[in-house]
């Protein structure tokens, strides 16, 4: 692997969850492979999860790792071309990303969107630059549109969890008090419709009017306003707010009834219950199930940790 | 040991005051012990000493150590239940700290007391939601109401320097222009309590009239509000500020003439003195002290790597 | 090496240049000599290059590097003697650099200067203060007059890429929206006539009236107002803004026309360009030099890894 940013850079979806399941087993046993490499964990936004789990996976695999927060302990990037830098950004991307990329064996970034033009985050600017002017390997840790690691986590999780040969998966719009980005839902329903081709899963994604998701990212998918249609029978319900693609950025209704609860899960086969975390306990998502046996959610955040891996992993196998 | 949060954590005293003066003396003994293992160091509050001696005493057992300023690199959590999570805090302290537990093997926790509520930080709230919802052993970096790693520090630097089979030490009172915690010198009094227990050490109290602590911190100490009685014959000083325990949070006093200076250590038996740092110079405790052969305040901050590294040996043997 | 906070600190340049290059060549060779060291990088302010170069410098010596960021994830310093803290300040550093000696092997320190109190800033308080109170060998990452880590960078990129034996080196000023400290230049020019005293290059300076730096950061270098002068048949043109030292802290002028471009360029001998980075595009130096072939401010930055490693590994073999 080259790059890291969508499912598209992963040449074989079911191969690589076998992989990370592999890693899960047996963490300790391509030490080799990551000595005297570093990768660089550069942070424009806050993290969790995925600055934890990705430096353990880096040490998992021998490697060192570099954690900087670029916007705190560094200054202000500037992303456009031509323009006079007698403003309030002290440096261009173009060297700070030359400048890691001399540093560093593989970078990782979290950059999060502006969510005020559709056009600047969906053309992921800032990441394509990172990409272009480091000249090394790059791995998201979210970006405007995608966040990867999530959804790779998510479908382990899934592997690990189903008790049919294609379970019924479904992405479920919660309320929220603040606009979200569109990345992990994207990036979820991304992931699910290449599970979905390769007849891994069954995907619906259901939301109030308004709330498409942009095309490209779910090919195949039946989508529903009907929250109980959607509901019904399934196996894996993933609950996660977003603002609007169309109407961009916008809060477009507060979502009365959207909120996950115990009582919904009644029409489902079973389910149980995924987020990406960090979840708003009751508003997106009852504290009934986040703190039943159905909940899901710690579970794929440790397998944060193998999804890294396999990645990192098969990043550094063609250094 | 599957947890230190206070002295009481600790099965014998004068055992482990022994392991830690013998790690000091090889500090590269036991590496094999923590290879392969994480410790999490996570800080709600600012911190120095204990920031780079926990780091410093991880690394001498070859663990893998990982910061995280969740304030700051994070979000604010939420520590209530049953609340509706629609205001300004991201993520309830059950997600954060579960995941943290599927990450380490170890965390490390700093989070300070609000000084406002006597009985949520009395209770320990935060502290006792981390362990539960990590699920794997928590060190107290520093809590609400305690700071055993500086006590145990402490105890070890009076057991290098002490003249006498069984020192007479005091924990004096000093003015500040702050309302702090009583967690140093709760912590403090609960270590040298015990060392009393253990025929280790005398031990006395003094600070003015509305200062008392809680009792269940100093069993069997000997308290007096006349400073000069209790430093008369002392062999070390333990310089502290703190704010009231009765009157919650509260400043009663400027506390004119509890400064410790060079002119009162005439009254001890050329006592040693010491305080946790940091230290307001001229304020708390007098330069013409600090800057002299008396002052003990860097070799405990120095044997804060020794206390800590004993604590991680004793927990990683058991993990 | 006891120290590194200037060029005279090293004892032989060309020899240091030469080290520098084969740790280059060979960046694993020496991992037993940082096995159980540890090298403290404190940050007073921000850094990019400095905090990552530095890092990755320590690690392929074998050490443990332990970063702080001391002014977000501690307190403010007190610097002065003889004040009653009862102020902002929360610790003095006579405690903060004594307790960072007791815990590492080596420390690096990086503190701007304030460029309001001339006096205060060259004589270097703070600097010469974490040496005197740590007690271990300090390296500067920065300090409020010099930038010597960078400027020996730059000696080691000029003697790459130099196609002559004997170079013209132009150090020239360029505008800035900032008064920015003297640190990078004065370096750079205490390096650079250094090398000319050793036969390597042949060192301009060329300025708007009135930014003249210290003298004795210049002995032996041409210094001319004339910009075209200076430019003419250099090999290597090194562009850096700086505030007034006479004038201290103080911008005198827009310094329109002093912005270096191609069409500057073609007096010279086909010279390569540096700058220290983080540069202001279009401001101090034209994009259209930054994305050509004459620019090295990446190598530089690049090289960056080589002299904080030659300069650690000097200091590790006397420890």
């Amino acid at each position: 692997m080259k790059l890291f940013t969508s499912v598209h850079d992963v040449a074989n979806v079911p191969a690589i969850v076998k992989e990370a399941l592999e890693l899960k087993a047996n963490p300790f046993a391509h030490q080799e492979l990551g000595k005297n490499k570093t990768i660089g964990l550069i942070f424009l936004n806050p993290s969790l999860r995925t600055r934890l789990s990705t430096q353990k996976a880096a040490l998992n695999l021998g490697m060192n790792a570099i954690v900087m927060n670029i916007d705190k302990e560094g200054w202000a990037l500037e992303t456009r071309d031509g323009v006079v830098m007698n403003g309030t950004t002290v440096e261009h991307i173009r060297e700070a990303a030359g400048v890691m990329g001399e540093y560093c064996d593989i970078l990782g970034i979290r950059s999060f969107p502006s969510l005020k033009d559709k056009e600047e985050d969906y053309t992921e600017d800032i990441f394509n630059k990172f990409i272009k002017y480091s000249g090394i390997p790059v791995i998201s840790l979210e970006s405007a549109t995608r966040h990867p690691l999530q959804s790779f986590a998510d479908l382990i999780t899934i592997e690990e969890h189903k008790k049919t040969a294609k379970p019924k998966v479904v992405l479920t719009w919660a309320p929220h008090v603040k606009a979200l980005p569109q990345a992990v839902p994207n990036s979820f329903a991304e992931w699910m419709c290449k599970a979905q081709e390769e007849g891994m899963i069954d995907f619906v994604i259901t939301h109030p009017e308004g709330y498409e998701l942009a095309e490209n990212f779910t090919p195949g998918a039946k989508i529903t306003y009907n929250q109980d249609e959607a509901l019904s029978g399934a196996d894996f319900i993933y609950v996660k707010n977003w603002s609007s693609y169309e109407d961009y950025g916008k809060v477009l209704t507060e979502g009365e009834g959207w909120m996950m609860t115990q009582e919904k899960l009644k029409i489902t086969n079973k389910a149980k219950v995924m987020h990406c975390l960090p979840v708003r306990r009751d508003l997106e998502l009852g504290s009934d199930i986040l703190d039943s046996e159905d909940s899901l959610v710690i579970k794929e955040a440790a397998n944060r940790v193998w999804a890294a891996q396999a990645v990192i992993k098969g990043i550094l196998e063609e250094l």
